[in-house]
């Protein structure tokens, strides 16, 4: 059984006039990192560096075996409902562009009615040209440094590619697996530990409140799990069980 | 005078076992890309290819010149005040990782006491290994496609510096230069374009409210600009103009 359409398959990544073969394969791989498969070239170098692309596409590599590839920029997004057209630099009306984190959403929204949408990158030196950005219908700006704002090619697909890819929330961490531990069980921890406190000569009756909020102030900076409470709840008796069985202990804590 | 200091200039980007100078050189790139210079590299390869670091890193060599060379990662890390370390793959503890945009708050506010961040990246073919990982504070994991889920070790460098360059919040985008149109002027180029409707003969009396309603909806996607409205507002008058200038206006509008 397939799995179900998702937007990320009606994304095209479209790249004019490109120079350099390692930038396509590192191109192909961040987007199959992303989950997206449609790569189109528009007028690529004739003589990109076909062993350099595979040593950075790896197993990505089918991406450029199914690459399309087009005369111009009009023929290779003639179909696509959105033209998202990107630039490192200002000028030119480029004060409608938005971050790709601000515009994922919208353009998930279009790709989802089933409309091709396409993300264009320039070439490596001069990146898109006036009349390229002109077709666009959505204008991004990468968010980076005035200081060296130009991001090599394949860098700036990926930020783009991983906004898509992160806005259309089908990535999940892994879960933790021990549940949180309970309040009776984290108090008993504590009941252990503040035995343990004194049974060691760690600390006197008069100072035990002040030593425990200590103690409770490094385990509620957040859920503990049930495994964390395990591991110093028996860490506590053990240490309690030894200091009962040594022949006298220490009166005041060892220097650390 | 010195710009004032960021949290950014206590980041510290610590590279285990690298084996591509390609690699180092996308990385500084990357660095700079998000306002970071801080470079170690623990344990690199000792013949990295100069040739293609200096390829990729162009403006951002001086990030190379000044890194730091360290034999362990102890050693790289001992005065950092949090130590996140990244993961591609799962098992081993990895259910406490969490993205890179939900640690860069955390990883700033850190960086902002003056305490040095690391952020700990594994050779290009391994990753880190668990004696690495388990020095971290703070587990990444980067969100990817599980179809391909490992990342260019310069792609990975790149997701994480974004995320703490966008967090810091330094990046604003170009300002819209134009003001908002005011209402009543809005107002003005609408009745303009109803004067036109009707002088050309696009449509007759009885559909003009209809047709009024299609261009309002074209213009209520978003505040208009002053100068958005003066084009369509002096291109409207100057249609309207033609059309009582011709001697016999079209009765049925030209098919498009």
């Amino acid at each position: 059984m397939n799995p179900r359409p998702s937007p990320l398959d009606n994304i095209r990544i479209v790249c004019v006039n490109t120079l350099y073969g390692g930038n396509i394969g590192s191109i192909c791989r961040a987007m199959k990192n992303c989950g997206l498969s449609h790569l189109t070239l528009v007028n690529p170098d004739p003589d990109l560096d076909q062993i350099e692309l595979r040593k950075m596409a790896l197993k990505a590599l089918p991406v450029y075996e199914n690459r399309r590839e087009c005369a111009t920029l009009d023929e290779a997004v003639a179909d696509c409902g959105a033209v998202a057209v990107t630039s490192g630099i200002d000028g030119f009306h480029r004060e409608q562009a938005r971050t790709p984190r601000d515009w994922a959403p919208e353009l998930l929204d279009i790709a989802a009615t089933g409309s091709p949408v396409a993300l264009v990158f320039g070439a490596e030196d001069k990146g898109l040209c006036n009349d390229d950005l002109k077709r666009g219908t959505h204008w991004i700006r990468i968010p980076s440094d005035p200081e060296y704002s130009s991001l090599n090619l394949s860098q700036a697909v990926l930020i783009c590619a991983h906004e898509l890819f992160v806005a259309n929330g089908s990535f999940t961490l892994q879960d933790e697996r021990s549940p949180p531990a309970t309040h009776a069980f984290r108090e008993r921890m504590f009941d252990t530990w503040a035995e343990t406190c004194l049974s060691t000569g760690f600390c006197k009756d008069d100072k035990l409140n002040h030593m425990m909020m200590g103690l409770r102030r490094i385990f509620s900076r957040g859920a503990c799990t049930e495994n964390d409470v395990k591991i110093m709840l028996g860490l506590a008796r053990q240490c309690d069980w030894a200091a009962k069985h040594v022949p006298e202990p220490p009166t005041t804590p060892p220097s650390s």
